[in-house]
């Protein structure tokens, strides 16, 4: 008898993954991936994976599948778990994760604490500390690639929370399977739905730690959860999520392929000195001509961060709407002006 | 004293799209729009301009901001109310409607009665009629086009029907503000918001009409309006409607884009007889690749309304994941398959 089913869905999620890694790996040193466990005695130790591990159900499930599918494929099996020191006892909740995931077969194990500054907003600093504190573990360790727990809950949840921004068809799509330096960071759970992570749990009989944040009021993406996604399901129907995710795949498309027209045509509007001609510009469709704008005014020195998407509707309508209208102001100092046919966009 | 900033918001929306007719209107003809309501004597007769009406908030605020705005640009201005006969006394109602109309001095006036069908479910049925009913009135009385009363809310609710269908950013981009053949449909309200064109109404003392069916949780954008949309503005704030709204004009401009980007792409990968090459196809980004192949697949025959994205992805693992898989099927029995570097979509 094989596996329980969402025992099964979490490892073949994993294994896909670390044949990915393999793969590259094997083909950045030029040896065929089919070899990768039985290579000559020259060969360099075997490569490492990490998990990131909070100790809740996603990533309890995915470090029980790390260290089954890991042994199997010539791969060694790490894991991380982060003290974000933000609830008192938490330095002991991260030694009790610690056990865990050695319990699990996963060495090496640590537990490394951070400092969450107040930058962006709570969720946003803690997510920082946390990435800058993976990033150290895994250069420490000289890691492969960091396994994120990311279910296709979160996605559905990143997926509304870029809706709520309306900046475009970018902040639609989420969270990257693969994303970071060097594709170190990978989301083997992608796809996978938080039920059966929590199933895997259970049927394994992995103990639990449900973050008392996940189900916090003052959090936008608490609210989301608890609140707003399962209205969204009353109304629209089961298959929400599912529709949330495979969106966010297809805008991430969607928004490279036009990234790449952008710069591609970027070159072909600019005169001999490389100022913007506004001819030029407006022969281009809307959706390409724009992100050329936001190329050239983050260029220029605005924060990506605080270039919203009527900043750049502004400066097209210098293009499209011309009657004579005085310089855009943007963010970061940044000031976008016609002069004679052609579109100046520079700081000061 | 000027008017309430309601009713001055929604005559400013209905002028600036009268503005856009007549530009178009004078444009066709050659003659520069700011001459419209001054010409020479073998002037064609005003143009005349509809304006859809339920006789709810939206439709007979857009009725009376048409009723003020078109005499001053030298437009005459009627209204055509559909009566779908889903209700008993809903002749009675389309005649009140008639009547409200009249009284804010549209000329010619009439109500449609509709049969509406079954396909597609209740709403899709009573739309077609709707629509097949407006176009029928607009080609009677020669109008050159024919305003809706949708508003930015309605638009956010069609933004959400689209991501609950998971298909794409198409189906992200909501409303068009100018539609249908010849751009005869215009949505003058798409920025204005619901309580907007509520407050003009009562401020003008228009009797409005609630249509039940708008709070019939059997009808999924009623579900969305009462119980989805409010629960996500509390998880992500109250700006989420415009957010959507938003992400609709991203979306639209993106899509096209794309759209003519694949249609750009599409000759340069069949080969001398017109079958597309795998390799070509291969090399264009996935989002262009993925519309090619959607193209080829409605043109051999399947139907647009049934083919879904993992349709579409099953086909393009010919391309991108090619080992030896058999021939695909999609709706409409058209059929997909690789042979010998080729990819053959055809019916049967």
């Amino acid at each position: 008898m094989g596996p329980h089913p969402a025992v099964a869905a979490i490892r073949l999620a994993v294994r896909r993954v670390l044949h990915d890694i393999l793969t590259e790996l094997n083909t950045t040193a030029g040896v065929p991936a089919a070899t990768a466990a039985e290579r000559l005695p020259e060969r360099p130790p075997a490569p490492l994976v990490l998990v990131a591990c909070s100790g809740g159900a996603d990533s309890m499930a995915l470090a029980s599948a790390l260290a089954f599918e890991a042994p199997r494929l010539g791969i060694r099996a790490g894991g991380v778990t982060v003290d974000h020191g933000l609830q008192s006892g938490s330095d002991l909740r991260a030694e009790e994760v610690v056990l865990r995931l050695r319990e699990l077969g996963l060495d090496p194990v640590e537990a490394t604490a951070v400092t969450v500054g107040r930058e962006g907003g709570p969720e946003a600093a803690a997510r920082d500390a946390r990435y800058a504190a993976l990033d150290a573990a895994a250069a420490r360790h000289g890691a492969a690639a960091v396994l994120l727990g990311h279910t296709r809950d979160d996605q559905a949840e990143t997926v509304l929370l870029g809706l709520a921004r309306g900046s475009g068809i970018r902040s639609l799509s989420g969270m990257a399977a693969v994303s970071g330096a060097g594709g170190r960071y990978r989301r083997p759970f992608l796809q996978v739905d938080r039920q059966t992570a929590r199933k895997a749990c259970m049927v394994q009989s992995l103990p639990v730690w449900d973050d008392p944040h996940n189900a916090d009021p003052a959090y936008t993406r608490s609210r989301l959860r608890h609140e707003g996604l399962p209205a969204l399901e009353k109304a629209l129907g089961k298959g929400v999520v599912e529709a949330l995710a495979r969106t966010a795949q297809l805008s991430r498309d969607d928004a490279d392929a036009l990234d790449t027209w952008a710069r591609q045509a970027e070159a072909g509007v600019r005169d001999a000195s490389g100022v913007l001609e506004c001819a030029k510009l407006y022969a281009l469709p809307p959706a390409v001509r724009r992100r050329i704008l936001r190329r050239a005014a983050i260029e220029a020195g605005a924060p990506a961060g605080a270039l919203f998407a009527r900043h750049i509707e502004e400066v097209d309508r210098l293009i499209t709407g011309w009657r004579g209208q005085g310089a855009i102001n943007l963010p970061g100092k940044v000031v976008a002006r016609r002069q004679g046919g052609r579109l100046v966009i520079r700081q000061g």
